[in-house]
């Protein structure tokens, strides 16, 4: 099975899909209706400046249209950041999400890792810091991080921040699964970029509004230059007439940031709660929409069976068989998971039973 | 006003654009359809692996799917190529389509031209190949090529891919404007893939089935190992849904090419007919779906006053003030574009006169 990103839907029976972490409300239905009115308008090129998208997202996110730099999903802004860069060296932390170490190396970079450790529920500690030396480049870092769902806190961030500066590092922060975090404001580095000309952020229409089919992302830096190197990295017309509609539409929404994060507060308890039952071996501290734990290496193969996909992380750095991430869905679809896992779970513990009766 | 491609007719009031070249058919109904189930299945990701669309396009092409990679567009795929081999030399033809220069200029690369003249209608000669030396190590041809709609003929082509063949120099012939011609046929070189390891050719959606909002192109070539490096150069999920569905979807059309070309051969010779009458100064002997051709210098911006959006062409190199390319409309289009510009070029003839009698 090819699960090298999530589960692949498109190769196996699948009506759950726990494998990737998007927001379980759905896409919204203005960004639907907005994206289906931009195929009817599709055999026009999209705007390569994408003006009207982003003058919206500068008033969201309180910076400039100039500061912002749209993209075929943020993963293609993690490519053309390299390819504008062209790092001889690049940190990652690892685990992370893999795309940073492959568009690393696509430029024809070298990876350094950041080793998240265990026994700090794989959170970033401050001894990263000796790792800035003159002769790296540029540092990736997904707060919070994917797939352990742990977090790097502000203190921390402004520490590494500086010490790029300090150093002429550029300081490339994920920030896509943000938005679903209630304190998102505490722990976002948008209003620091002005004090930090190296440091860009990433973020995604992708998780936050459920449109991953659509490709949607963009990048934020104060130096001009920067985003003017990213942005002749990439083709004119990157981003689709649909993608920037829905986008557009998805700002205007008002109420679905807040139910987003009260489906995930009670989901997440619920799911906790049950996995804590005598399913999952240990569940981590993580945050966002997604849930990281350690389970019998076989989960996978039996969830899916029933139809049910989760993402195992045994293919990432520093993790191993029997760790995996699920996406927080809907209560019902939550439920049928929990159901599968302890039917497998109890047909399990029977046949041990019989097993030691032997 | 921005013109850098085609026309801009988000920053203009432009009720007919005859600045881009799609088809004027405008996009089937079928792949509408499609794209718009493609946005109620964007809460997922697309086929990283793009499948079932690489296997349709198999089949109509006489390739293997794994002869075949999808891009956000064709022009995503010029900036792969680069990235992937980075030319420290390519050619380009003079004038062309500005995006190869530019993806070679982003790798890191210099560019070389062949100069196209006035003398032979812009089209290449085989002097050309005495370019081919092993310092290049890349070349880019248009096929028709954009804006001049000039041909390289087969015979000129199979030249160019032995002489790069021998001189390890990767050739990637862009076809996009192909399947407009009669005698597609008789001009790709698809059927020479098998024979020349070097050769990449260029294929989209975005003209042919005039949906270049959606972005949608691939690229063929019988290297394995080009295409590898070429996919590993991108994001993995860099086509939409929407768009691959609207693909599979137009590849399935049985009478649309037919009714294209008949339609482009009648309004060619409507356009031609009217803009030798007086209005034109020279038409050139262009090909696919645009016509290339001398004006007053002012020519679009008059135009423009009644809503109407021509190519200037005076950006491109090896080109000046007063070169035009229109892409051929609908009748009625084409009819408003003749009566606006007679409507001009009388006003002018009548102030000439007057003046004259001065």
């Amino acid at each position: 099975m090819n699960d090298i990103h999530g589960g692949d839907i498109y190769r196996n029976r699948v009506t759950c899909d726990f494998s990737v972490s998007v927001n379980p409300l759905g896409m919204p239905e203005g960004s639907i209706r907005a994206a289906k009115q931009g195929i009817m308008r599709s055999g026009a090129y999209p705007d390569s400046l994408g003006m009207e998208l982003r003058q919206a997202l500068a008033a969201k996110e309180h910076v400039k249209p100039e500061e912002i730099v749209l993209g075929n999903g943020a993963a293609e802004l993690i490519y053309a950041l390299c390819y504008a860069l062209r790092p001889q060296k690049a940190v990652v932390t690892a685990p992370s999400f893999s795309e940073y170490e492959a568009a690393v190396t696509a430029s024809g970079g070298d990876v350094l890792y950041w080793d998240l450790e265990e026994k700090n529920d794989y959170s970033l500690k401050e001894e990263a810091l000796s790792f800035l030396t003159e002769d790296i480049d540029l540092v990736f870092l997904c707060n919070p991080n994917n797939p352990t769902g742990s977090l790097t806190h502000r203190s921390l961030l402004l520490k590494i921040a500086a010490a790029c500066e300090q150093a002429g590092i550029f300081f490339c922060v994920d920030e896509c699964f943000l938005p679903f975090l209630k304190n998102e404001e505490s722990l976002t580095l948008r209003q620091e970029l002005k004090s930090f000309p190296h440091l860009l952020i990433l973020r995604a229409f992708t998780k936050i509004y459920a449109m991953p089919g659509l490709r949607l992302g963009y990048a934020m830096s104060a130096n001009r230059q920067l985003l003017m190197k990213l942005r002749l990295s990439m083709q004119p017309w990157n981003t689709s007439i649909p993608a920037q509609m829905a986008g557009l539409e998805a700002l205007k929404e008002k109420d679905y940031i807040r139910r987003t994060r009260q489906l995930l507060a009670r989901e997440r308890a619920y799911l906790c709660g049950e996995m804590a039952d005598g399913l999952a071996e240990r569940i981590y501290d993580s945050s966002a929409n997604y849930i990281f734990f350690r389970s019998r290496s076989d989960l996978q193969e039996r969830l899916l069976s029933d139809g049910i996909l989760i993402r195992s992380c045994a293919n990432y750095r520093n993790l191993s068989e029997g760790f995996f991430r699920i996406g927080i869905r809907t209560h019902e679809e939550n439920q049928k998971l929990i159901e599968s896992w302890r039917k497998w779970s109890s047909t399990l513990r029977r046949t041990e039973t019989w097993q030691n009766q032997l």
